[in-house]
């Protein structure tokens, strides 16, 4: 005899109600349930997903067709009928998916790739998978043997102290969904004065998150005893660009970690194998890969990087040092940038908003060039300096249209536009712009870059 | 002149309280805090990281010797004197960590691998690499181009419909991080009469842990319309194993969703490109990849996966089907299975539970082989259906000591002992283990698998 768990019987009982509802409800009128919450096309969202059969139909009706039950056993592909493949022992994606890589970007006329972009364009949801994370290095990747590489703390300290990688990953550990974004993301739309014609992660892409696990670093210091003079920490890579960035002892107590793993498994040669600082909500040069030495001192060293390369010049011709947080912002992934949409009809606008302070709090979202916005929906967990994702309903007329998102954060931060941002600046001084993107959505269905 | 922004500021204001309290923390004796919660070495969590620099310092003491400040610059290593390699397009893993991959069994002696194992004890955080993630099929992985492949729900339908890859890319989707695990997972527990030596990842390493992203099934359901007698979905994979699994409709509106993306990428081959099915909580072959077909019946139609593969058969000799639910269950990956501590002292007992009915709502540790049990932390975000990390601080004494975990889920649902379950079941039947799992820690720091 067949033993049914208590599970099965529950779904026989409510199984009913539920065939009656969703019967009940297809004799509705669905387009008269579509509310607009905003103009060009914005609809509410409750309503519009109860409303399902008719939205979805319109899509469907793109490549859907009807089947006739007859013929469904007639075409089993040739691929049913040859035995697969065996498992690799480290899976890789579809060959189908090749076109899917980090986007290289030669800088100063480099041999050698100095920065890679994450494809945010062909992802979805709010991690980026380790291979596909942006990369910014300014000596190449170093080949690290971990049974070569210290960390060490030294200067204003009671006692200096070294750890090998062994005994670091020994130590309590915490995980965290956080964001990383290079202090240069989004440059090309405040550097050039017409939009370029560029994807969304071409502009954007210096911007991944992912799942990061490591030791905080407040053990640390309470093990070498910080002086009451220590107030920085001077923080070196073990890369041949030795690059160097000195972060305030708070923010190291605060919620800063020793990163071994990302996304699961050890951290990668291109993100510090075998590990790096990060400090979640700050620009990601902050977060020094193949971190090996922290020298504890009263005031911050001045690199190199700080005097020069991550300091931003702003309209009155003034340096500006040590920015530390990337300020809320929020792009929309799909649709977006050489994107094109194949007939006019109901798509999800989809995109995702972050904060280097906090939570991000909302995002609206404008399809009439941002005369009108209305309330994006935020997947959760909306968890603090981490991509949030958001989704809102979109009936596309087709005709051209001008798509927008703008993010708050927990504080009431938010994003200013693109001529506010740039009359703050010098000219050619691109870090941290936070200013609101948009797109142009053509009456052909192709979308592009533009500015509003 | 240089500009600090009012995060400096703020720094500067806050540090001087932070010195203080850190010096006056320091006067204290970090022992008299330390208080045990268990026998065994478990101690109280929230005293024992106050007292940070006395635990910390004992790990340390393994590897960790104190710098003197003149040589810290005399020993660069090599690889900061050459410069690095370029940034791959597509990354991958340090080759130092090359020995982390999936585990291979070859089931009934086939000569491709059927099963590959995620090595859970060299992981960390609640995400399993895509790359890593355990795989079973029975008859090799296809190889399905996009163009190739169609998705298609018949049988007590009002309206028959089939959708091209690019149109269900076009609809609405949600993202939601849930574990997947194999019925048969942590099997050579409960098949072996006496524990055998094998490692966490060999023994528990079909779960996984993953952002899952795709099209809810109630949009596809809503379209085609569900006839009053529909109940069931016979759900045919697109592989030469043609894999077949019947489900209750009720879940397919619930929460199941057709995955397209994992981690962010679209899904990988050995995991059902172009889409797979995924219905969260239930057994992991109830997850039907390279999904092609639903026929809505009236009643589950037996397949032969059903009747014999994926049947439990209980203590009394009857057949258990349609289990559905993988229950509460939990393992610790670290210390476990054939590693080794260097010494003793204090420790971080680390691992991972889940339940299929919800969340976890509690998870507890004990160190002397079950007389008495202390509350683990659990790491938040705490999700449905999802891996919860949890640790507890040990003090290890350096003699023989057991280590056990169990969990209880948000519904008062916990763990069966192995005896309790072993009772339940027929010989060599294996499906569904949730008992509780202990690990062996001998005087000499080796850690066995271990019946209680």
């Amino acid at each position: 005899m067949i033993l049914f768990d208590i599970a099965a019987t529950e779904i026989f009982s409510n199984k009913q109600a539920l065939i009656f509802d969703l019967l009940g409800e297809t004799k509705v009128n669905k387009l008269s349930e579509q509310v607009e919450v905003a103009n060009g096309g914005l609809v509410e969202r409750r309503k519009f997903l109860k409303s399902g059969a008719t939205f979805l139909s319109v899509l469907a009706a793109s490549s859907a067709s009807s089947a006739a039950q007859t013929d469904v056993f007639d075409d089993h592909p040739k691929h049913m009928k040859i035995p697969g493949v065996a498992s690799e022992l480290y899976g890789e994606p579809s060959k189908y998916e090749s076109h899917v890589k980090r986007l290289p970007e030669h800088v100063y006329g480099s041999s050698i790739i100095t920065a890679a972009f994450t494809p945010i364009d062909q992802l979805n949801g709010i991690i980026t998978p380790a291979g596909l994370h942006f990369v910014v290095h300014h000596n190449g990747i170093p080949d690290i043997e971990p049974s070569d590489h210290e960390f060490k703390i030294h200067g204003l300290v009671h006692k200096p102290l070294k750890w090998s990688v062994e005994s670091l990953l020994n130590y309590p550990m915490v995980s965290r969904v956080h964001f990383l974004e290079c202090a240069g993301n989004s440059g090309p739309n405040v550097i050039a004065d017409a939009p370029m014609d560029m994807t969304c992660g071409q502009i954007h892409g210096q911007i991944s998150g992912s799942l990061w696990t490591g030791v905080p670093l407040k053990y640390l210091l309470d093990e070498v005893g910080i002086k009451p003079n220590g107030k920085w920490a001077m923080c070196e890579g073990a890369d041949s660009g030795n690059h160097v960035r000195n972060i305030p002892l708070q923010k190291l107590y605060d919620d800063a970690i020793i990163a071994l793993y990302q996304n699961g498994e050890r951290i990668r040669p291109d993100q510090g194998y075998p590990m790096r600082l990060f400090v979640p909500g700050y620009e990601g040069n902050m977060n020094v890969k193949w971190l090996h030495r922290m020298e504890i001192s009263d005031i911050p060293s001045q690199s190199k990087d700080e005097q020069s390369l991550y300091a931003d010049i702003t309209a009155d011709e003034r340096v500006k040092q040590y920015s530390f947080n990337m300020e809320v912002k929020s792009v929309i992934t799909k649709p977006s940038g050489k994107q094109q949409l194949p007939m006019s009809g109901f798509y999800e606008i989809s995109g995702f908003a972050w904060s280097g302070r906090g939570k991000v709090q909302k995002v609206e979202v404008s399809a009439d060039g941002g005369k009108t916005w209305a309330l994006a929906h935020l997947e959760g967990p909306i968890m603090s300096k981490s991509l949030t994702r958001f989704t809102i309903p979109w009936r596309w007329n087709g005709q051209k249209a001008i798509i927008l998102s703008r993010a708050m954060d927990e504080y009431g931060n938010t994003q200013p536009t693109r001529q506010e941002w740039v009359s703050r600046y010098a000219r050619y001084s691109h870090g941290h712009n936070n200013s609101i993107n948009a797109w142009l959505v053509s009456n052909n269905g192709r979308v592009s870059n533009f500015y509003v």
